[in-house]
């Protein structure tokens, strides 16, 4: 079982990275990218027989407390087999 | 439409960022950590209207070629609508 997180940055927050890639893309001739945004991917092994509810629980905490910054990113949480 | 994009160093390599989070997951008294591997991912808006084929083979070239390092990175990429 693994926990995926990824963390973006707030739509409101400038995003240097996605803009410096959306330009490269564009500089090497890519048309059609009409925005990149740039953030983190986090992918936790959990060990077997881990209750997947209380790793969800756990885990958005830790996700919310420490792995984001709740003030200028978001993030998502998902628990795949 | 959207390009997601994951990109994970590949299993043999050292992986410090992702070992650094799991001590501190260990640390909170998270339990159950098997293993943690940090990534970057990349979401690409993409103009209405682009061919989804077009954009899949444009963009899958981009993250072979400079969106991430081949030799000690793997990368994942998804359109969805």
């Amino acid at each position: 079982m693994k926990a995926k997180i990824i963390i973006t940055p707030k739509k409101a927050v400038l995003d240097p990275q996605g803009k410096t890639v959306q330009n490269a893309l564009e500089h090497m001739g890519y048309a059609g990218v009409a925005g990149v945004h740039v953030g983190k991917y986090i992918e936790i092994d959990l060990a077997p027989g881990t209750d997947r509810e209380a790793a969800y629980e756990a885990l958005n905490g830790a996700a919310h407390r420490f792995l984001s910054n709740p003030v200028i990113e978001d993030y998502k949480l998902e628990i795949v087999d």
